[in-house]
């Protein structure tokens, strides 16, 4: 079967090791080298204690050697700002781009500069960037050579959101949605308070008044479904290292024919699936997996409750990388994908 | 000083526990005897290995041997149901009750029965009981014979809630009230859902469409409010033992004017503190302590996110038990209570 | 690729979850039956929410059931003592089997008695299963049609313990094995003690004076090494829910020298790791894989400390039980098994 | 009741936060500044979130600052080397002082520089300094001004052994002492491995090949017992805040009769309990205590195995250091501690 050369910027976060252990036994992506700048020279199985002997031996790379000219796609796991320029190298180096940053996944550069405070450092090519919630860019990501992945909080949030805002059938004014996330969402940086001893036994909102995302959760359900909204999105970190769990309060018209919607938009789908009603996902169900699973319970006459579910890491993260990677490449979009989850 | 001669009923539940923790500390309050149907007989440490050496060796009697002639204060941690039989006797063989159950907080068997699916076996004591949300009934809480002690979850929400909506500022016909506990709140009982490896990297909803405590919280908001409410109460149960954090999501007019609002109402309360504007409390930050820790920030126009931080087992249950018993023997109220957290 | 029809019996404890994960992602072994007795008739998605779509929806057997004519493997993970009869009736029925219970771990029945305080069914049995400690059977397994499972306590001592047992350079007479290991071990039963508050932040010891394992150990490090032994064997359950790590306390000759006849033992074995001296491997860093960590400190003249890692439910049980299984029918040894953690 | 006047030195750690909680409740101690040098300026809530209201408005003093004319005893919480100083100025301007970290803990400075790697600045006060091992120190300590506390590690070691070296009856060649600690212990400091997602499902051995704490222990077991010893001490990290474990394999003679050693030694102490015969103690039983729970089983003809539990924040740190101020002030021992644990 063909490879394809691949290399992973960012390697040693958390989202860099997910990657990692993806591709390692995709069948078709074969890891020729892994960037991470500030640990570069050392080799991968030093900072990355989950790695197997191969890649434990593999030396890691500074960033810009990391895309020689064997090097067909580069996943870039770097933080906003760092990251556009590893991807603008990549590009001009000829390789095809998932970017995992917030980079280019807005259309314009003042919603950039307005969610995250700086100026974009090259807008020309947010026009060509597609914006890889897979379910509902295909046509798009099948033929470009950018792809900005969705962060995590948007992708729980826009995928049981986009049919009831497709059917029209939710008050848009006021959308509701409280999430909850595991640790490593965070990141791998050494802060004080995502130190063991002050996660553990313990939650808190963070964000407010406003996260990034929530510009990201606008723009692409608006641009999904037609319809304008105003998500007042409110994150909180839990006591977990994996998953992600998003609780919709909505409002609207015959709450009780939304299941219905949602059954019938995902009813094809690998990796969406929506259970019966009144039965609601745990985050666990779905932890080393890359499916979303979604509930739903009607709470009033116009008002309902969907809870949504994601590994943040994997359908939240790497794995939808992945499998924008293999709709890039026309490969089967579940390749190197799992769909159990590792429970318990 | 005065000793109250004191027992507790449902000893050897997750509650119970803490009751007993709590005041085995006391200055005023003396335990003697121990009531745990199932393992009557057994020394109490058999059952609840945190127990030290002389309560250890207590010995857990039947429930109705527990209140012998000499127990002047009965608290009790009874499933609900179960306590009323053993409220009704503890009454009537002359002793003060703080019941931590569900079955006198309603003012009516009717509302009782829409929550708890079955018929209150007496009514007439309803009346009677002073539902025991300490900085709002002191004065009946006082005069009383029997405290219904408040859940955990219409704790966390009527505490931030009540301030706002007694100035009227709040849409009261929506509140969402997202919920998060610690699974502790779940109590002693051995389910397969209850495991360590079902609930450790998880997170999930329950209690849907309706939660029984959305009851209490609407009677009881009303009640000390003055206007009537309806609130969307979705509890979820997280990986860790203790702590709750509610976080309400509200529209109405001004939002920029009610953190003046909780700030004023809690200026002189022991118990209840609001942090900062945009300071948001963690639910480790009460654990081990009687507070409750409350934060706020403007999200819209119209709109602000309220949360508040308790441990379920303490302000939610037995260190608000203990708070009550205090108010209704002339104690200082803060007797026996932590205000600092065991942190981390 | 010829597919295998394989049958998984106790398919809803931890074992039989991961039984069904790898095997669904194994290209050669195919899953046609769910057997899981007191649940029989559900969905196995009801059970086990881990599931995805085809899976979820495949009914659960009685266990009885679940080897019709077109089944030519089956994984027994059932209690000990109910596993015999499955067993039996498989092997009758012209299947293979891989049974991951201890019922045919000991080559005598007597020593199973002793262990597991119950007569053996199936005496004439033992002599033909072989005992699937798979680096060191690969030839006896690659002839048999009954596999005994090792323990994970077993598999995670005897790996660091028998280059060193083999080479003749250690005390025999009193080795220390000090086991810690996640909850997963204890399996899926409804215990007050399993509970996650009684879990959560609480480490404890337990099996003492001797656990069940310790049986196991000291038979098969004698029949692998020649030399007779006798462990001191004192496990601990931890709050994660995978997991295991063996502190082994050894004296004897040159220690300095132990780690070459480690590294030499395993330098070509897949699933076997010796790190560099004096790092110590971490469970976390093998959680989700099917490989072992070893490290080694010397400690002193004649004093070394070995710590061997492994995921409990993967090297530990289903993932040992796959290696078995491809050793058994022909295949590469490593098919369907990851090298890499799933980390964090 | 006279109040002492009491500084926190280092008030910002967990040990810290520990002794501020505890010294917060004491009937007579209380506390008039709290040191934090990088923090000074900021009130002390905005870095303990779990503070009280007035503690949480006391504002941070630099360490020098912390011990003006009126405060009578100081707690240094400082990590070693930078403590010895700060002691000594206490010392200087009349102060009594109970020192958390390791500087005054070795009798000789050659010992210190061996087991630390730095030279003793103030080896002049080494004799002076009393080791606070509470229960085996009295007489001295209530004639000191200067306490050294001891490490967690020796503590929960020192404490089940001491009763078997005083009576002669175990090998002390070769003591093992496996030990199992919470995260908390390894302190606050934002280290990469510290973080939740490295800690969280994980368990490791680490200071090996020789840990500081081993000095510790040999130098005091031998000082309190009279007999040489050699202690082969393993460290490990555990998935949870607080709590310790530590595991000895003992071999010796008659061991059957120990446990009568154990049940003697520590009939009248109220912090330090011994189980029944193979009853083991968790961790989880002494959590938010100032208890020592030990528990022992015979494991074979010469050999038994002996667990003990302590909170290594409290009767590992900074409950132990309380017990020691009690005493050297005259005071009741047990004041402002607690038997109880919070369990859950």
């Amino acid at each position: 079967m063909k490879q394809i050369s691949t290399a992973i910027l960012g390697a040693t976060g958390y989202t860099g090791s997910e990657l990692i252990r993806l591709i390692s036994s995709h069948p078709q992506l074969n890891i020729v080298h892994l960037g991470a700048h500030s640990q570069a020279g050392k080799p991968a199985g030093e900072v990355l204690p989950g790695l197997g002997d191969e890649l434990a031996n593999m030396p890691l790379l500074a960033s810009d050697a990391a895309f020689a000219d064997d090097v067909e796609l580069v996943f870039t796991a770097l933080p906003h700002g760092a990251a556009a320029n590893s991807v603008k190298k990549a590009l001009d180096a000829g390789c095809r781009v998932v970017d995992l940053s917030a980079d280019f996944r807005h259309q314009s550069a003042s919603t950039y500069s307005e969610a995250y405070g700086q100026v974009h450092p090259f807008p020309e090519l947010l026009n060509e960037a597609v914006f890889g919630l897979s379910e509902y860019a295909r046509a798009r990501i099948s033929k470009t050579r950018l792809v900005a992945n969705p962060g995590c909080y948007p992708t729980c949030t826009l995928l049981p959101l986009l049919p009831l805002l497709k059917a029209g059938v939710i008050d848009t004014s006021h959308i509701i949605a409280d999430a909850k996330s595991g640790t490593s969402g965070a990141g791998r940086s050494a802060k004080t308070d995502l130190l063991y001893c002050e996660v553990n036994e313990g939650v808190r909102a963070y964000g407010l008044p406003r996260h990034r995302h929530a510009w990201e959760m606008e723009e692409w359900g608006k641009a999904f479904s037609g319809s304008s909204l105003t998500v007042q999105f409110v994150p909180h970190i839990l006591p977990m290292t994996r998953g992600m769990l998003v609780t919709l309060h909505l409002s609207g018209e015959n709450p009780e024919s939304w299941h219905d919607l949602l059954t019938t938009a995902y009813a094809n789908e690998p990796f969406v699936r929506v259970l019966a009603k009144d039965v609601m996902p745990s985050s666990k169900g779905v932890n080393g997996s890359n499916r979303c699973d979604i509930g739903m319970s009607v709470t009033g006459k116009n008002s309902a409750v969907v809870v949504a579910c994601i590994d943040n890491l994997i359908k939240g993260a790497a794995g939808q990388a992945v499998q924008n990677a293999n709709i890039m490449l026309g490969f089967d979009e579940t390749l190197g994908l799992s769909l159990q989850a590792m429970w318990p």
